[in-house]
């Protein structure tokens, strides 16, 4: 045996495709047209309120904040997290049985998936889909089963809602197996923008009941949305109590980086949720769990969850502007801070020179090379976020993050109108 | 089928039996003897030192502070790290390459099982071992292979030293086999206080060379040492390049709810550690990952890593005081701030009452529950970090964690002359 064989990586970690954080970023770097406007990645572009801030400087004063969680969670964050929760359940919601508190919300689903999937138990997703989820579902042995959610037919010329990327419950009901353990659903919806609508999370509710599947509902976004947004969890109780319903204080409070997550759940399932989680990390990040729990206790007295969808939409909306410009037709989001917009009438030079990790990849990527070399503005290409076989749903669109300060995206307009004289009529 | 049966968690998580900080903690909470001085989790009782508090404040201000770390670890931090351990290396250390950032040190050695481990890998651990080891390399499906510490045969009757705590070399060697993947080192050492000594890492590390086995040395507790500290990765390039060496802000700077940890090691290890990494928490907490650098950069104008050794040291001594007084032996530490007391002379009442999750757990949980219910103090009973098969040699055994307030400690020592009546001479 080559003695070197010994040092090799597992599987789960040897594939070596670049990711697309890192191709934009990369590519975004070296671009000509500096400084490049970023609108890749899904990170804010300002600061949590002071409100918050405050309270993570006051929590880094106190010993106990300094020091080992509960690995369940601070009691003080688990209780903002219920008593803020318990008017949208419209019941009391138990603190200690029915919260637990993660790593970010990223490594509270793979606490999840840890938690209840064995090898070769299935587990449904829809395309596009948030890319972690399908590492996090091999890491303990699932099988990922795949189920596109339908772009609107008239995608590529006219703007359409993001409430129109549809689910053929047909193909999701011949998802299902017998092995089928878990759906994980994302509402509102990274990358596309969907809110799903209440009539929508019945049917997908009803089969899961049928089927006694897990409900992984990943609701980061849940306090950004432009339309009515329903919880999957409080449909009733027999939804209820097979749904894991999975929150953010990164994206509820613009502080990314801060890494604390939440589960909320029937106690029989977070129990073991918590179990995993304790093995994974052991506990979260004790002074910002603090923060955000202050977060959670003075949102309304400052009127935080509103003035954040109407900062938001605001965002979404005067960012869009540049599309009629341009021609371009956009996919209005109903949720969440990202815009897709589809690129089939730009027309890409023929003997564009792409780079080889760019020329064998979905069009969507060239198109993401393209706009960051000649006009300066980076977006990601969805089709990182679909398999092979339903990419081609994807190659025409590019994503945006708009959860950036409003000069940016003032910046951002301005250099997209260089895109025009590559814009076919 | 039962359509429960659904719902039913994966078997990494499902084993109930009760951990021993639940135990030790609900019995601290329950004891009659309020307030009661807990001694068994190795947490600080008291702050990190004001400069890094500071420097938190101060990262809490800066938006991309806030925001999504690189995955692999803030750059301010990676070089600050590079900085403090090129020296103890004896060469320049590539903060991009040979480094990177995790969440605490736990999640960071779950990341080099995740990267190395496929099912039936063998990991080689000594007892007793850090009880997340164990979880963290069957989550990738590894099998663990234990190696016993083996204590000092009078220190039941004498003080002794934890450097007297020996490894049979020939029963390391008959417990490497093919599947030998990986063995996990502790220096300083939890709980028994051990420093490796240069002549046993020597050994250890020949052994891996030979086989060709990954050194994952766990080395926490690095900045508090009271005897030589060798680092293994220091010994020769050939050990180098098969050790990843694992630290912890937590534990340097008194801050264990920041989860801010790393790893050490040569570029083609630390990158698939990166890419495990990334697939389970994606990246660590941001703000602190800057407040830590700013501790590795200012620790020498500060003095602190001088300070840090004094002052554990000084508790340790003023805390053991006691145990001459009772005539107990304890296990003097090299490292680390736990310290191991003999108390096979302390006889427990035949008929006293312990609870049934209590009763049929070796003598130590005994130990801790009458002392936590008789004199007020909790500490922890090594045989958790024990097999069954070699639980006996913990059984008389009792940690306790000196890194707490001084006047904690001496509140801790006048509870337990409260024992003297039990112990036998
Ligand atoms: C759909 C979705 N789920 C989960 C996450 C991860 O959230 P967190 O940063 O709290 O781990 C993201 C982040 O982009 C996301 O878009
Ligand atoms: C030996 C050892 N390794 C690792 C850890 C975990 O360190 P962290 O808190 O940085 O995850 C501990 C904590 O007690 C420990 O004792």
């Amino acid at each position: 045996m080559d003695p070197r064989a010994k040092l090799q990586p597992a599987a789960r970690v040897a594939h070596r495709r670049q990711d697309v954080w890192t191709i934009v970023n990369e590519a975004a770097a070296a671009s000509p047209k500096q400084p490049i406007v970023n609108m890749g990645q899904g990170f804010f572009g300002y600061n949590p309120p002071q409100f918050i801030i405050n309270a993570a400087k006051e929590a880094l004063d106190k010993v106990e904040c300094n020091q080992y969680s509960p690995t369940r969670g601070r009691p003080r964050l688990k209780k903002a997290i219920a008593d803020a929760y318990t008017p949208l359940w419209g019941r009391q919601l138990n603190p200690d049985t029915e919260i637990t508190v993660t790593t970010g919300a990223n490594e509270g689903m793979l606490s999840a998936f840890m938690a209840f999937i064995e090898k070769d138990d299935e587990v449904i997703i829809f395309e596009p889909f948030f890319d972690q989820y399908i590492s996090n579902i091999e890491m303990p042995g699932g099988k990922v089963v795949y189920v596109p959610l339908h772009p609107p037919p008239n995608g590529a010329t006219q703007n359409t809602s993001a409430g129109e990327w549809t689910i053929d419950f047909a193909e999701l009901e011949a998802a299902i197996s017998p092995k089928t353990k878990m759906i994980v659903l994302n509402t509102p919806h990274n990358p596309v923008g969907k809110v799903f609508s209440k009539e929508e999370l019945l049917k997908i509710g009803e089969l899961c009941v049928k089927n006694n599947i897990i409900i992984l509902s990943d609701e980061v976004y849940d306090r950004l949305y432009y339309v009515p947004f329903t919880r999957i969890a409080t449909l009733s109780p027999e939804v209820e109590r097979l749904t894991l319903t999975v929150g953010s204080a990164g994206k509820n409070f613009y502080a990314t980086g801060w890494r604390v997550g939440w589960l909320i759940g029937p106690p029989n399932l977070i129990q073991y949720v918590a179990a995993a989680h304790t093995r994974i990390c052991y506990s979260s990040v004790s002074p910002l769990q603090e923060a955000a729990a202050v977060g959670f206790e003075q949102a309304d007295a400052n009127n935080f969850w509103e003035t954040a969808i109407q900062e938001m939409k605001g965002k979404v909306d005067m960012f869009n502007e540049i599309w009629a410009e341009l021609d371009l037709p956009f996919s209005d989001p109903e949720g969440g801070y990202f815009v897709l917009v589809n690129m089939k009438k730009v027309k890409v030079p023929a003997d564009y020179p792409f780079p080889d990790h760019v020329k064998d990849r979905p069009r969507d990527f060239k198109l993401s090379w393209f706009l960051i070399q000649e006009v300066g503005v980076a977006a990601i290409p969805p089709t990182e976020f679909y398999t092979d076989a339903n990419a081609h749903i994807g190659e025409d669109w590019l994503r945006f993050a708009v959860c950036k300060e409003d000069d940016v995206l003032v910046r951002a307009k301005e250099r997209l109108r260089d895109l025009k004289k590559y814009i076919e009529h």
